[in-house]
């Protein structure tokens, strides 16, 4: 795949000119793109720009507004543990409809415009109802309708199992993984996501005066923060847009300003930020909990008898401690998982406090985790203690850290959360004023 | 296909007994019948009652209450003209979100069920969106679902076209249609038909008080009923029934009591009603409009120039009238259409009035059709002597007469219909004290 184009026309000529190649694009809107009407209305135009650029042009759409969660709530009152086939049966209505009405509204324009569900696209799945992983993408009649000259909608979030043929759905947010999927299986030469905000930043600009829009990222890195709070993208659509080497342009669906490039590092333009950048975001998380077994006998096999209880239970188990006490020969173990998981987790182990034969079990949601992450910490080895004297400094207490090659990420007490990031963020010399300057030569 | 069964328990336990065969029934429900989430579990509960009798369910379901409605608004708030592909896309989802609805609540009794779309379900269809017609059914799901002991729950109204693959709706109401079709490909003992009204009933009984249910009615002449203002339904659908020999049975959604058996004549059990029944019903339609030419000149091809013009014009015409005038060798030419395509009629004619050259243009909508019909009529002459005496004595002018071999028609002014209907009804003996008696021996 090459290097993204420059969104500017004149650059665009060169590929769209007389005998100049077609290049095929992917975007993505999501639901508060097209809440209403006159949304829909507004996204129909800003999809047509693209098409008068020349490009043949695929979109990604998901449900309106709070479709899919008024949806839920009337499977709710029907039946409380509604099967998961019919929940994706229901579900996937509202990718339909605001598909077939952004077609009606692009037909407005003048514009060709064809609307496909999960399965017309070619969306082909494994049978996991409200969780399935798209296997294939045959995209036989997206590509018929581009030939036709149609501007091609697809339902996102949708998808058809291999197996039973019956409908089923990617999870939540997933409509961004269906937008790269097809990005892929259709060889775009990128892929465009719609949100509310400017693109990736170097921080939560809510609790970061100084935060900066980052212009390109590497798959990487954009992994870990997904991985550690970031919303912006979601895990499974890094995870597959790096698999695939699709170029993902995260931007924002109220201006056309650009936004973050998501891609290889090799392709990321070498400047003068990329000198200096240790570090390219700090990220953080409030939606995890801290659980601690107090007692445990130290003994092999009883850590791992704790964690096999967990993971029985389908708990998804992130940061991970031991400490040994030098008095009684016991250990106490703690760890994070997601607060939703807290209650199944506790019920879980307070089961086998008999067998296992630890003394106490501690609960505590009120924490936060703050990552830092940077390809450049990898040839750097005094990043780990910049951050711990910053956030010392700052007078922050560190709870539990972990590190990946790129990341290091500290528990820290939930109200300290927004001076963590603060402090890290000016330690690592992330802030700046306002709007981040665009480097290297493509305009991006 | 056999006599259909009394749903007295007594009488099916001989079919679905020990060693006995077991029956498929096809049921359907309109949208009233699942406005909400407390309806689909009251539905739930009535189709469950069916399955514990021993059959193979099959339901057909619209969309819940207005969602037809608001979906075709949300559509006109987009675009003013959608395309017809666009169109059918969006309103597909309705029937979907229903029957994924009705599932739910089906399993949630404890009973299995599963949801298909028309198109997973088979129903293949012409290519003309908005309006597609049943070519083929292909329900290999269905009775793979059936085997498996699942309720099957069908999306109404929708297929999908045999020659573009894409998602067709067959018109509105066609959900009935849906349900006798896929009666007659599943080799379905009876369809029955639920709706708000008991059955189908000798008049309107807003109108005439004394108004009976018919227990049995003819296929020939419940067609005529639909033709001509009977609005329990759909013209298609009787069709389709009466071309596949389906036996339909419509009925109250809210009790338990027998409808109205819509079956060949030949089936329909003799009984003392049967022997005096001159006429089945009398049926009323509002929905029309009298256009009147006139001063067409007296020449051969006129007329023929005039109604190639309404019909270019797309407009289906119900009755003509042409009065010779004495005086002047000219012509007036009345003839009925639906009221709502009295304006394009207008234009069409006026513009073509210099070629033709008739004088004037008059357009009357207080106009209403009275029918009666009745295979009894077929041997009997006197019939119209009886109708017309009825109305001229109850002071009604009649406009237009139309005949068929078992229906005679006639227009009066809007306000005397209601007249019309009562002067009928009693005439021909229809009159009855309230539920009329249930005759022969199947309890139905």
């Amino acid at each position: 795949m090459s290097t993204p184009l420059s969104t500017e026309p004149e650059a665009l000529d060169s590929w769209t000119g007389k005998g100049g190649r077609v290049t095929r694009v992917v975007q993505k809107f999501g639901g508060s793109s097209v809440a209403d009407a006159e949304s829909i209305k507004r996204v129909a135009r800003r999809i047509v720009e693209t098409k008068k650029l020349g490009h043949d042009v695929v979109v990604v759409i998901s449900a309106m507004g709070d479709t899919t969660d008024e949806l839920l709530e009337l499977a709710q009152q029907v039946s409380p543990q509604p099967p998961a086939r019919e929940l994706d049966m229901l579900l996937t209505a509202g990718e339909r409809m605001s598909a077939a009405l952004l077609a009606m509204a692009i037909a407005d324009t003048g514009f060709h415009a064809r609307s496909f569900t999960g399965s017309q696209a070619g969306v082909i799945t494994t049978a996991t109802h409200g969780n399935a992983r798209i296997i294939d993408i045959t995209p036989g009649r997206i590509v018929e309708a581009l030939g036709d000259d149609n501007i091609v909608i697809v339902a996102g979030f949708q998808g058809v199992s291999q197996t039973t043929k019956d409908i089923t759905t990617l999870g939540r947010g997933a409509s961004d993984t269906t937008a790269v999927a097809l990005a892929a299986a259709l060889g775009a030469e990128w892929c465009e996501i719609y949100t509310d905000v400017d693109g990736v930043f170097t921080a939560d600009p809510r609790i970061v005066g100084g935060a900066r829009r980052i212009p390109e990222i590497s798959y990487e890195e954009m992994l870990e923060l997904a991985a550690n709070g970031a919303k912006i993208l979601h895990l499974r659509c890094v995870e597959y847009a790096r698999r695939a080497g699709v170029q993902v342009h995260v931007r924002s669906s109220f201006s056309a300003k650009p936004g973050t490039w998501v891609m290889d590092s090799s392709l990321i333009t070498e400047g003068p930020a990329m000198e200096a950048a240790l570090i390219t975001g700090v990220t953080h998380d409030r939606s995890e909990a801290k659980v601690t077994v107090v007692g445990v006998p130290d003994k092999i096999g009883e850590a791992a008898r704790i964690f096999e209880t967990v993971a029985f239970a389908d708990i998804n188990i992130d940061m991970i401690v031991q400490n040994v006490s030098v008095q009684d020969a016991s250990t106490a173990i703690s760890f994070t998982l997601p607060q939703s998981d807290g209650k199944v987790a506790l019920d879980a182990l307070r089961a086998v406090q008999g067998t296992i034969g630890f003394t106490d079990l501690l609960y505590d949601d009120q924490i936060g985790k703050v990552s830092i992450v940077g390809v450049g910490m990898r040839s750097h080895p005094g990043v780990s203690a910049t951050f711990f004297t910053a956030l010392a400094n700052a007078g922050i207490n560190i709870g539990m850290i972990s590190t990946s090659e790129i990341r290091i990420s500290v528990v820290v007490p939930a109200e300290q959360v927004d001076d963590a990031v603060r402090a890290a963020h000016t330690a690592f010399g992330l802030d700046g004023e306002g709007e981040a300057v665009v480097y290297g030569g493509t305009g991006r």
